[in-house]
């Protein structure tokens, strides 16, 4: 009985890995975890992948190391950042990045993106999500260290419909969910929305 | 190590059904399988759950007793009518409904609504899901047997934004969430639409 991930886009992407038959090695650029959520990682790890991840800052970081430790559980996860991804060309059949890419600005996203591709093997898949520009951003975790910290004063970064695409050239994308959602959280109702992507990469 | 499911949003409702401290039964409105998929049920049956399902279809209720039989799983899935469920009031804690009940007219639907909060106990939590206006409603399987037998000649029933929210007078939305999709399926490209609901029965 595994455990069950708040991430739950990813269930979609590690279906579609495990469809295929690559070797089972997945990086996640932004791997950090909150509270006494898991990182999404374990998610992979409990499906037999190796598994590694990178985190900027240094609560997310924190939590995520403290979990590993007192689980037993090697996620390999460590400070880095998803501009300078610090592994060679081609190392991951997957790669993903949750709810994290929008912490950047547009020009770092962009740099992101093709560093994502630079490491991913050719018909590797990458999973994606930018935060639409139909949500409000006033969400409660607003104005925390990570946001500003890469952001400065600035909002999120947020895309139109077709906006991403743009960062999937040399992909082929498999799939594209745009996500607006209501809900309510601690006592509060709040609306969030992402747009999702999937993609494979060519060669 | 657990099998994936494909019908991913159901990740999102078990999450939050773990989260509760309600007796684990759960009930499937349209609880059959396709193909080589495993009925969705077995997502619940794997965290310890005692599932029950209903299915109204001979196809995909035939594909659920298989898997069931094949691999010794009772997920105890029978033929049933979700405008009718077997069941007496408040029996489950947990009732969901995926990809099913659009396949009804809209008066079906309603009815098929008040079942659903019948058999769920007091503070009980329902998944349901509706297909949206923006849902182009050009699938392959758009003229199965399923389809015609509850619609005739009908095309699927598909809501505005706001309009199933009437279904859930009594209930507590804890998530609505609209999914807008674009995806590679078999090498064509097709767009589906969908609004899926979790929420909480009052008393």
């Amino acid at each position: 009985m595994d455990e069950i991930i708040w991430a739950t886009p990813l269930y979609e992407f590690l279906r579609q890995c495990s469809l295929t038959s690559l070797d089972r090695t997945v990086l996640d650029c932004g791997a950090g975890s909150h509270g006494d959520r898991p990182p999404p990682l374990l998610l992979f790890y409990q499906q037999g992948y190796a598994t590694y991840g990178i985190e900027i800052n240094d609560e997310p970081l924190l939590h995520a190391k403290k979990f590993c430790a007192d689980n037993g559980i090697p996620l390999n996860i460590f400070r880095g950042d998803m501009r300078r991804i610090p592994f060679a060309d081609r190392t991951f059949s997957f790669v993903y990045s949750y709810n994290a890419i929008f912490f950047m600005t547009k020009t770092d996203v962009a740099v992101a993106m093709h560093e994502i591709k630079r490491v991913l093997r050719p018909k590797g898949l990458c999973f994606v999500n930018f935060l639409s520009v139909d949500d409000p951003d006033r969400r409660p975790f607003r104005k925390d260290n990570s946001a500003s910290r890469l952001l400065g004063s600035r909002r999120f970064s947020r895309f139109r419909d077709g906006e991403a695409d743009i960062y999937f050239r040399g992909f082929d994308i498999l799939l594209k969910e745009k996500r607006i959602i209501e809900k309510l959280y601690e006592g509060r109702r709040l609306k969030q929305a992402y747009i999702d992507y999937i993609a494979r990469r060519r060669r």
